[in-house]
């Protein structure tokens, strides 16, 4: 092949090479499939470094006029068929995939808490809206010598994916724990998930489809309403009171509805703070059972009691295949090492464990090995006892603080156990606009209204944490609040 | 309240207590929302010791008899007006819901290759039906002190929830990486998943409910098959070639079945090891964008080359908000890890970003900063070409083996890079017949079926592993293989 090049050319030799190859094949002097000439014989032939032609051919190759051909060589492309896509200009619409897409997913909370309390910018704010535990208790120093002896004993297999359904020494610590709990766990019924968030996702995800309906407390833990509201599920919320669940209200609900799932946190309920009472979890099992309704028990925080005794699971008074229970390490320990478990049983174990593995595999093996260490050793049962400790001075701190400051026309029961208070402010007060006033005066909590299945039930209601703040804090926390609502009240009567 | 006690009885106080109020209210003689003394009044009158009526009152309200109302007093329950279930008896019917959860997700693999292997006792098997690379070759030593680091630096940071699309400094990294490989990504438009499996399901899941269709390659990746099963989608399977999916036979497919979305693995794809050529990339956007379907781009082990030039990813040559990339790092570093990317832009991303939220919060915050540390400092691209060199020369014995020792009926196109090769059998051999046959002689692979959206498909197909063992026992391997296959030919000989 005879290719004129200009070595003193304005353009480098490759572009030369290439430009006169390029204009060759899209006027049709080089038909579709002819072979090229291999780049070795090319550049002998031109007088050039080897490298030339391979930089013109790669060029080629890329815009996708050549192709090659393994040990068989370079070869002219037939042209495409179809025109190339222009690159998108900004502010051009986008495929209209991507605009329903786009529409699947919509959360309930807007701004956070949190982030509106950064926004007013006081000296020493104080955030009551968490979801968590007080990070400053988690036991990271311990949990970073355990991992380094996992590392050390391990190596590589700490890395590698391991047993599907989870670790299994880690499933067995945990069946014993359940065990003294009076739950009925064998770790080949107990499957180790990322979080009891992802217990919940996959739970759901396996008994719903889109459309169907499923019953949950009104109100109820948020990320879970958004879990269902993104699978297009029917959400049928029950009422609560102070023990909880309204069971003797659930059965014209299940008449009516056909939920395929009864999703409840008997124990310190995420926003209330209620305990489901013994009386109702015994109703609550023989009505599912009844309507063929399988039951999702969430005991994410279970075993944080402050006084008070704790009540039977609702999966230990299962008589069998009826309860799904879901629990995590992310409340206790640390939110961040994403583990949670579900005990089931039944040919509903297996196929959750299947659906586990398709949706993400397996569960981070290193920190399921470390936990197992973590827990065997009674570290966790006495982190468990400390952290309660601490808790409980907070809770009480935290009532001391609610009958000072906080004005008697807002309603409050007093949590036994777990992370959160709930409060009903009187009816003329919204809970949303309270936010911004409580933020201005340095506190922020999270409102009502992303716990309800229908927000607008939500509108007097607000979810305090008090542990999340050490007790001075909590103290001048809730002062604050008491000022903001003082002002608000102020403020409606003013406009009422 | 009186009741009759005897301290010299042979039943504890709190018993006696227990019984006495167990009878009346059983008897109906304390009728329903009775209250009962207070305890310290109750003691006082019995003569005992407060604990003594705590601890009956205890008895009491754990069976369901009594409930106590916060701040008002313990009251007798009403009767439940269900008959509590029987336990489930071994063998009993499960609820009509277990069962048909259990038929829900089905998994298209039943006893893995390695138990098989194992299952055949022989004194050195050697696998080669594995999905992983090696590792031995796994940088778990490093990986152990850059842990350590992490978690002296960031304390509990490192094991709090994190930023909800990812460790930013760590899309930031990757983001990085993909500009330098022409992949138009920032950290904005990338979100951590754990690992591409879930970013696989999360993305489908998104865009497709259950009875749509889609297309793969066919044959394709086994688990992602797998997954659109239990999706209940309806699975479309696309003919491959040597240089990948045949994009010109796509069109007719997306007009009759309309899909919502195209999964493919354009580099060394699983299991065939085939790239797709930069001429069908083209079409292939170009076609999806004309249909209004997007597209799933699967680059799993896109960096793992060892021969010829890298081709564009579908990402790369996106006009656009088309393509949806995903890649993972537990091919390259440890699978152990889970820790996988998405890069999508348009309205998608952030419908994206929040249904992993839904679906488990976040992924591990520790490994996504070790990981950082790991990508930022060159390690990671230096064993990425360590590795690939390795890599690069078990594949060349594994073709000089499959040269050796396999007969020339059977057919295979040498890859060019990735973990896998693909041999078609003569028409008269069945790859599952052949597994046990070699699993006698201590080798295993992958058989075809698994692949294939139609099972039967596959039948002469199998995959084998050419990375995850060293060179001799590639060789040694092979070799059995090789006499397997001539053992089976034999057999089938005498039997047609």
């Amino acid at each position: 092949m005879r290719i004129p090049i200009d070595p003193a050319g304005e353009l480098p030799m490759f572009r030369q090479v290439e430009e006169f190859l390029r204009k060759s094949i899209l006027s049709g002097a080089l038909a579709p499939e002819t072979r090229l000439p291999a780049t070795r014989r090319l550049a002998q032939d031109l007088g050039v470094n080897r490298i030339t032609v391979q930089n013109a051919y790669a060029e080629l190759e890329a815009d996708g006029l050549i192709f090659t051909r393994t040990g068989s060589g370079t070869y002219v492309l037939a042209q495409a068929p179809l025109a190339p896509i222009p690159k998108r200009m900004p502010g051009a619409p986008w495929p209209l995939w991507q605009t329903e897409a786009g529409e699947r997913c919509k959360l309930s909370s807007t701004t956070s808490p949190e982030e509106m309390l950064k926004n007013a910018r006081h000296p020493r704010p104080i955030n009551l809206g968490g979801g968590c535990g007080d990070s400053r208790l988690f036991p990271a120093e311990d949990y970073r010598r355990v991992i380094q002896a996992i590392l050390r004993r391990d190596g590589v297999a700490a890395l590698e994916y391991g047993d599907q359904a989870g670790y299994f020494p880690l499933r067995s610590n945990i069946a014993q724990i359940l065990a003294n709990q009076g739950i009925p766990a064998r770790p080949e019924n107990l499957l180790i998930t990322a979080g009891s968030q992802q217990a919940i996702a996959l739970v759901t995800q396996l008994l719903l489809r889109p459309g169907d309906s499923l019953v949950t407390e009104s109100p109820t833990y948020a990320i879970a309403l958004d879990l269902f509201r993104a699978l297009g599920l029917k959400i049928v919320g029950a009422p609560m009171d102070g023990s909880g669940l309204q069971v003797e209200k659930l059965e014209p609900l299940l008449q009516q509805h056909h939920p395929r799932l009864i999703y409840t946190m008997p124990n310190f309920q995420n926003p209330t703070g209620a305990c489901m009472s013994v009386q109702r979890r015994r109703q609550l099992i023989a009505l599912a059972d009844r309507y063929n309704i399988p039951i999702l028990e969430d005991d994410y925080v279970g075993d944080l009691r402050y006084e008070g005794r704790a009540q039977p699971a609702l999966k230990s008074i299962d008589p069998g295949g009826r309860v799904v229970y879901v629990n995590t390490f992310s409340k206790m320990l640390m939110p961040g090492l994403r583990v949670g478990f579900v005990v089931a049983d039944g040919p509903f174990f297996d196929s959750l464990a299947r659906y586990k593995r398709v949706n993400d595999l397996t569960t981070s093996n290193l920190h399921q090995r470390a936990l197992e260490v973590y827990v065997t050793v009674g570290r966790y049962q006495s982190h468990l006892r400390r952290t309660s400790l601490i808790y409980g001075k907070r809770r009480d701190a935290f009532l001391r603080a609610v009958n000072r400051y906080v004005p008697a026309a807002v309603n409050i029961d007093p949590p036994q156990g777990g992370l959160f208070a709930w409060l009903r402010l009187p009816d003329e007060l919204s809970a949303e606009k309270l936010l911004p006033v409580a933020c201005k005066e340095g506190v922020a909590f999270m409102p009502g209204n992303v716990f309800f299945p229908c927000r607008e039930e939500g509108d007097h209601f607000l979810r305090l944490n008090f542990v999340s703040q050490p007790p001075e804090d909590i103290d001048e926390g809730i002062k604050r609040l008491g000022k903001a609502i003082k002002r608000l009240e102020l403020l409606a009567r003013k406009a009422g």
